[in-house]
């Protein structure tokens, strides 16, 4: 909660803003600053612990750290670093970890309305302290999240096919550009599935055990089991799920 | 902000969500209490003046009154309401003013973030106060927000070409589900550009008002003048406003 919090506070301070591989891929000081703070205080509190982070400045990004039988932190320092940028308060830090490839706990965090979202395998999903759960919404009354990468945007992406399959199947989609917090918004109900393809271990980490922790289904675009280094997820509120997947295959296979 | 604050306070006495035409169009009891609570005022201080309104229980929506030579209040009573709904905190209170076919006042009121945008014809607009200007951003770092409305879910909607043409152009779209707020937020220069078809006078009324005031620009999507009642809208910083209206139009042609 502090790093949120010192996100919000800090946001006066952002300089320039740095693009990493293109111009849709944007890093600001305030994320490389607060990934440093935070690594310092697991690594204080956690010598033997490794991780991994998005800024890997002060983590790193060796993926085979996640299957080891160690404890393996897995850090976003800022979710939704356009949102910062752009002062459109839909932003989190997003911290889980992982052990022999398997989520242990989960923490998604938004300093905007002091939210503080948390998992723990085995033990269910809470919204600050108040156990939450997947939403029972049919497909109808669903509002679904999604989102796009640089790695979508070939003008032969499925990404348009999906969208015009399920837009008018849904209640409403939205793109709203924190992964973080579109599954921690799936987990405790206010929204009822987040698809995308091509995320890293840093956006989705935390937000898996809370959706799965809340009840929720987290497959692949094809309904197989999900892949955390892969990246394609499709999480829902159960009821809904072969449903959303059938869409977004049938977009694909359309296309 | 009376009539925002009480949206936030009576979220709880939602009942029952009505269907309009169709599930991608909901209303609540919620709507239609506010928009009787904010008529009544207007009737009360001004008996003379025309109210255009969402919900029409209280108002009507004939739209020659915006062209008369009275006062014409055109009421949106909760702008997002599948957001209010579902908890999103991305919702408003729009209230604009026409008469003989001009805007002269509007109002956008976000009860979450208690931000109160405001504009009269003439004299700017403001957020809490305080003036506002649209960005200066160029269109690699431009955030651009869109959405559909029920008239665009046919497969051959033009909208996910539109959505492909200028997905690999601008830093990031986001569909965020409040066409007040988005214009507000595009006066105020968080985001750059806001584009969306068939929208109704009081989804946009005061939005219009508050992107121009603030040094803006706004067309339909050939770039000609905008016509309230047809509802096809784009709203730049100006900067950019040529590339988007192409990019929109080539989207379309190329279908």
């Amino acid at each position: 909660m502090d790093a949120g919090q010192w996100l919000v506070n800090n946001r006066y301070r952002m300089e320039a803003v740095h693009y990493k591989r293109n111009h849709l891929d944007v890093v600001t000081n305030i994320d490389q600053q607060n990934e440093a703070r935070i690594t310092e205080r697991i690594k204080a509190a956690f010598p033997d612990h490794q991780i991994i982070s998005e800024e890997s400045q002060f983590g790193h990004t060796n993926y085979s750290s996640l299957d080891e039988d160690y404890y393996c932190w897995i850090v976003d320092p800022l979710d939704g670093t356009v949102n910062y940028v752009h002062d459109f308060t839909y932003y989190c830090v997003s911290i889980g970890v992982a052990k022999k490839g398997k989520l242990v706990a989960g923490v998604v965090y938004d300093p905007n309305r002091k939210e503080l979202f948390s998992a723990v395998q085995g033990k269910g999903a809470y919204l600050n302290g108040k156990r939450i759960r997947v939403s029972e919404r049919s497909i109808k009354q669903s509002v679904g999240h999604t989102g796009y990468t640089a790695a979508d945007w070939s003008t032969d992406s499925p990404l348009r096919f999906e969208f015009s399959k399920c837009y008018a199947r849904l209640r409403n989609i939205k793109i709203a550009g924190s992964a973080g917090l579109d599954l921690a918004y799936t987990a405790c109900g206010r929204i009822d599935a987040f698809w995308q393809r091509s995320l890293s271990p840093w956006d989705i980490a935390a937000g898996i055990l809370l959706v799965s922790e809340a009840g929720g289904r987290i497959t692949d675009f094809s309904g197989q089991a999900f892949d955390l280094q892969q990246g394609n997820i499709v999480a829902t509120n159960q009821v809904i799920h072969e449903k959303i997947t059938e869409l977004l295959m049938g977009g694909t296979r359309d296309a």
